[in-house]
C-alpha cells in the first residue's frame, strides 16, 4: 500500500484522456496532472527540445513525490522514455509499449495504421516496438500535425467540416491499404475519435493510446502493491498558462467542474 | 550614421514578412533576426505568457547592441509594446501603429477589416489605435487560430483545401460586412496573401503590417541619423529549436539560402 499520489503530464489537454481512464480503474488514487500549456504543442519540436521540457515536467511533478509517473503524452513517450525512466528511480509509464501491445492483439488482419504528431512518427518508436511483439505485423505510419492544434483549439467535433478534412487527407492513405487497427499515437487524439472513426468506418479498431497505458500502470501498480486503497483520491490540475482556457475544455472533457482545482506554475523554474 | 544592428523578433517564421522589407529598404543594415520556434505560436497563450516571453526574446537581442528593435509579430505588439517599450532604453517598433495608420490611409468607404491571432484581437490594440486617429471608421475583427500553426505547418499555398476552407470560415464574414481594406494583423498572414486575397476578392486591399511596419522603422532610423550607410550588412538568424525546419522554409519564403547563417540559442536562459 502507498498513498503517495500518481503524477500524470502531457504538453497539453490530451493526458486528460489517461486522466479520465486512470480515474474510473483507481478512483482511490490521488492524480497530479500537469498540462504544460504555455509552451503546447510538443509535436513539431525537435528531440532535444521535447527531452528539455519533458525533464522539466518530470522535475516538476517530482516535487509531489509520487510513487509513479506516467507519461500520457505520445511524442514526449516516443522520443523521451528511454532517458527519462534511465534518470528517475520512480516507474515511469509511457503509451508506445501499451500501444503496441494493444495492436497486435487486436489486429486480425496484420495490418496495422498508426498515427501522431510529426515527432512522433519520425522516432520510429511505436515501429519499433510493434517489430519486436510481433514482425509480422505490417505497419501503415502517417504524422497529422494539424491533430493537435484542432484539438487544442476545440475544434475536434463531427459536423466540423475543417477537422473532417484534415481527417480525410490524412486517413485516406492508410483506409486504402486496408488496416483493421488504428493506433491512436497521440492523447490529443481520442477527442477526434468520432471524426476519425467516420473516415476509417466502423470495421477499423481505434486503439486509445491513453486509455491502455492507463489500463497497463494501473495493473503493474496493483501488481507490486502500489495502490493506495482509499475510497476517493483527490485530483489537482496544474498548467503553464491561463488556468480558465485549461479548466473551461477540461471540464467538458472529463464531465467534472475541475475550475478551482487548476493552479498555475513557471515551468521554466523545474 | 550608426554601424550598429536591427534586431527583429517573432514567434517564429512570420517576422520574416518584416524582415524582407527591411532587406529592400535597408540594404546596408545588419539585421539579426530571432524565431522563438522553441515556443512558437504565441497567439493562442496568455496576456501574462507573452509578455514573459517577449522580455526574453528583446534581452536576447539586447546582447548585440542594436540600435533599435522591431517587434514582427502582431501578437506581442498587440500585448506588450508598452511595457517593452517602456523597459527598455533603445527604439522599439511593433507592428499596430503603423498598420493602423496604413489602414486609415487606405480605407474609402470607412469599413476596415482586421485579422490576427486570439490573443491579438482580444488586446482590442488595433481598434484602439486605428480608433484614435479616425473616429469615424468601422472596424470589423475576427480571429483566425488556425493561421499560424498552418503557415508554421508549410500549409499557406492557394490549392491546398484546409487552408482555402478555413479562410473562407474565418473570412467570410468580413466579405459579407463589405470591408474594402483588411489588415493581416499578424506577421504570418502575408505567407497566406493569395488564399486571403482569392477569398476577400480583388477590390480589397490587404495591409501586410510586417512591411508597413518596416517602412515606419526605416523611416524613423533615417530621420534619426541612424542608419549605417554601408554598402551590405550581414543578416543572422537565431531560434529556439531546430535550425533545419527553419532553414528550409525561410529559404523559400526569403528567395535566398540562410543555411549557414541560422544559429540556435537556449531562450529560457535571458
Amino acid at each position: 500500500m502507498d498513498p503517495r499520489p500518481i503524477g500524470v503530464f502531457d504538453s497539453g489537454l490530451g493526458g486528460l484522456t489517461a486522466l479520465r481512464e486512470l480515474r474510473r480503474l483507481l478512483p482511490g488514487e490521488e492524480l497530479i496532472y500537469f498540462g504544460d500549456t504555455g509552451r503546447v504543442p510538443y509535436g513539431g519540436r525537435s528531440r532535444e527540445i521535447i527531452l528539455r521540457y519533458a525533464r522539466q515536467d518530470v522535475a516538476f511533478l517530482r516535487s509531489f513525490d509520487p510513487k509513479a509517473i506516467i507519461i500520457a503524452c505520445g511524442t514526449v513517450s516516443a522520443n523521451a522514455l528511454t532517458e527519462l525512466s534511465a534518470e528517475n528511480d520512480l516507474p515511469i509509464f509511457g503509451v508506445v509499449g501499451p500501444a503496441a501491445q494493444a495492436a497486435a492483439a487486436t489486429t486480425r488482419n496484420g495490418k496495422v495504421g498508426l498515427i501522431g504528431t510529426a515527432a512522433s512518427i519520425r522516432s520510429g518508436a511505436y515501429e519499433r516496438e510493434i517489430a519486436q511483439l510481433a514482425p509480422r505485423l505490417e505497419v501503415f505510419s502517417r504524422p497529422c500535425p494539424l491533430f493537435v492544434p484542432l484539438v487544442e483549439n476545440g475544434r475536434f467535433r463531427p459536423g466540423d467540416q475543417v477537422v473532417e478534412l484534415v481527417a480525410e487527407e490524412y486517413l485516406q492513405p492508410l483506409r486504402s491499404a486496408g488496416v483493421d487497427t488504428l493506433v491512436l499515437g497521440c492523447t490529443h487524439y481520442p477527442l477526434l475519435r468520432d471524426v476519425v472513426g467516420q473516415v476509417m468506418g466502423p470495421q477499423v479498431t481505434l486503439i486509445d493510446t491513453g486509455a491502455v497505458c492507463a489500463v497497463h500502470a494501473a495493473r503493474a501498480l496493483e501488481a507490486q502493491g502500489l495502490l493506495a486503497r482509499r475510497e476517493t483520491g483527490q485530483r489537482r490540475y496544474f498548467v503553464s498558462d491561463s488556468t480558465q482556457d485549461f479548466a473551461r475544455l477540461a471540464g467538458i472533457f472529463l464531465g467534472e467542474d475541475v475550475e478551482g482545482s487548476v493552479e498555475r506554475i513557471e515551468i521554466e523554474k523545474y
